[in-house]
């Protein structure tokens, strides 16, 4: 078997686009034999898996006749393709495709390494998280544990478009009378939220990063949705159905709700704090939680601008100040970018 | 050559204890062979280099008839008999000596893995800098860098105690009336300080630091006082010497210079903004500079608490909000467990 390393490369969405084009500039590139989106697969020809398909050219590649074109691969099929090729191999799963990342043990069993900014894997069902681990060379674990800390807190804004509504809706400093629902149309409008803004409100986004979190400092959380999840959507707009018409009735009817929320700013207000939608974990107390809760307005949490992300671990070592981490929190850009990160970590660790 | 590896570790003062701690409850810990103080260094015997210093009780076991005791050992030595080890070696260089620094090529050149928190080898001559990498078997580069991300600027609070300081001395949120003098007195009270304070006052810590990540992110600096350092020692008390004497000369007359530093604040001040010690690298511009800069109050820098340290880069893919990493700057607790977390990752790479 050769030292060269053969990559798969599911889904060119927003984060696919992104990661082929940093993909194309990253320094000694494993060779891409397999890129699959749900239309089409493109294939490097077996057996000698060559010619590689150029991640800078992959749109235009799909013409080229010394590549093999097929219509949507299943997940099996492309185990069994990339376990066949003349050296390692990686699948980087570029979508949020739970069927997909049901198949991670399949993959792991014949030795093929996943790297994936797809939350499903890791956040769904507990069993196919163990069936991911006890199917992988690697083991799992926060790089702070495995140097011996005791992690006893993670707190933090997960989500890039909560960030920015109540950022916006709540500012630390200054102030603003924007109302609720004016704040989530504006969102909208700029492409921060999902089609589906109630795809945002309603914390599942989040509660999945909390889980695999949780699960990743060692609490055993069933299923995303097994502890208290807060949910921004009034009840009554709960049912509204998700076509857009359903949409456009939940935006139209969102400022009934505007009330409420000043509400919440205003009681947040009066003990001289902000409110922000965030997740924690107590890890000795085994508690997960996803929902509003008010902060200092000196806090670091307070502070975020944008829509960007923060995460504050507590541990034993650090002591009452916490480790940081604070960025931007989405767009397809940065997130591809710790696909690259990922995958270039996945490289070294088989040379 | 068995998969064992053999750690050799220098240095046994407040990081090195730390490490010993952290490294007695590391699983599948590397065999501790070799464990050198100024005046002792202690060997499991060769051939077999077995039995091995037990990591958690190192300060008893140098009475143990079963290891080899001997005086103080020069690098060249100490490389020798790690790389006679049967398996792969590491050294753990847990001091601040420029001696052992300059060695490390030595150790290099025979497939010796060296992890550090020691800022000399990094931060010294760039030639030190240039044979160190060209001695090593793993590049150098930030990870940011190694995805094909632009780092375009990093600035920072890259000093406890200098964050302590002006955290204190100019509050982002409430008032202090504190004087500059008192605040240092109180800080060396504390500890916070070096045995004598101008070794803090002086920048050329933060310089160090800046040296080595502007060298990191592709900068060719010389050496670490070939860019502007703003010093906060009074040019009429940099001449007093450094023994007790001095420094005891130079906090009595430190208060003369308060209404220097009242100034600098009230300037901030008027701006609405803060004063802060900061280092900053502009890459595109190729200038390091270490010095007082101001803030606004809402700023992650002003918001700084104790003697946290932060540093923010700004990156082409992550545009105008940095990637903002924050926490413990100081302690050794917490720089052992950077020593810990690399030594994790050398184990994992020589696997």
């Amino acid at each position: 078997m050769s030292n060269a390393i053969y990559l798969g490369v599911v889904g060119v969405g927003g984060v696919g686009t992104a990661f082929l084009s940093q993909l194309a500039r990253l320094p000694n590139a494993p060779k891409l034999v397999l890129l699959a989106r749900s239309s089409q697969t493109l294939l490097a020809p077996t057996p000698a898996y060559s010619p590689a398909i150029p991640a800078a050219d992959w749109a235009t590649a799909s013409a080229a006749p010394s590549l093999t074109k097929t219509g949507a691969m299943p997940a099996e099929e492309i185990a069994t393709y990339l376990a066949s090729a003349p050296g390692r191999a990686i699948l980087v799963d570029n979508t949020s495709d739970l069927n997909l990342a049901k198949a991670y043990p399949t993959f792991l069993k014949k030795g093929i390494s996943v790297v994936t900014p797809n939350k499903k894997g890791f956040s769904d069902d507990l069993s196919l998280w163990k069936d991911i681990f006890a199917s992988a060379a690697e083991g799992k674990a926060l790089d702070l544990v495995a140097t011996g800390d005791q992690v006893t807190r993670i707190e933090g804004v997960f989500s890039g478009t909560l960030s920015f509504l109540f950022n916006t809706f709540a500012p630390a400093s200054g102030s603003s009378n924007a109302q609720w629902s004016a704040v989530v149309a504006q969102a909208k409008e700029l492409g921060y939220t999902e089609p589906d803004p109630r795809d945002d409100l309603n914390g599942m986004d989040v509660a999945r990063k909390l889980t695999i979190l949780a699960r990743l400092a060692g609490l055993d959380v069933a299923r995303p949705d097994s502890f208290p999840i807060e949910s921004l959507i009034p009840n009554e707009l709960a049912g509204l159905p998700s076509s857009a018409d359903g949409i456009a009735q939940f935006m139209a009817r969102l400022p009934e709700f505007d009330a409420q929320m000043a509400g919440i700013k205003e009681a947040a207000e009066k003990q001289g704090k902000v409110v922000r939608y965030v997740g924690s974990i107590d890890v000795p107390a085994k508690k997960v939680k996803v929902g509003l809760e008010y902060f200092d307005k000196d806090s670091a949490i307070a502070g975020l601008k944008g829509s960007d992300n923060i995460i504050s671990f507590y541990t034993q070592r650090y002591g009452a100040n916490p480790l940081i981490v604070q960025g931007a929190g989405a767009g397809g850009e940065v997130t591809a970018h710790g696909v690259t990160a990922d995958l270039a970590k996945a490289i070294e660790r088989l040379k």
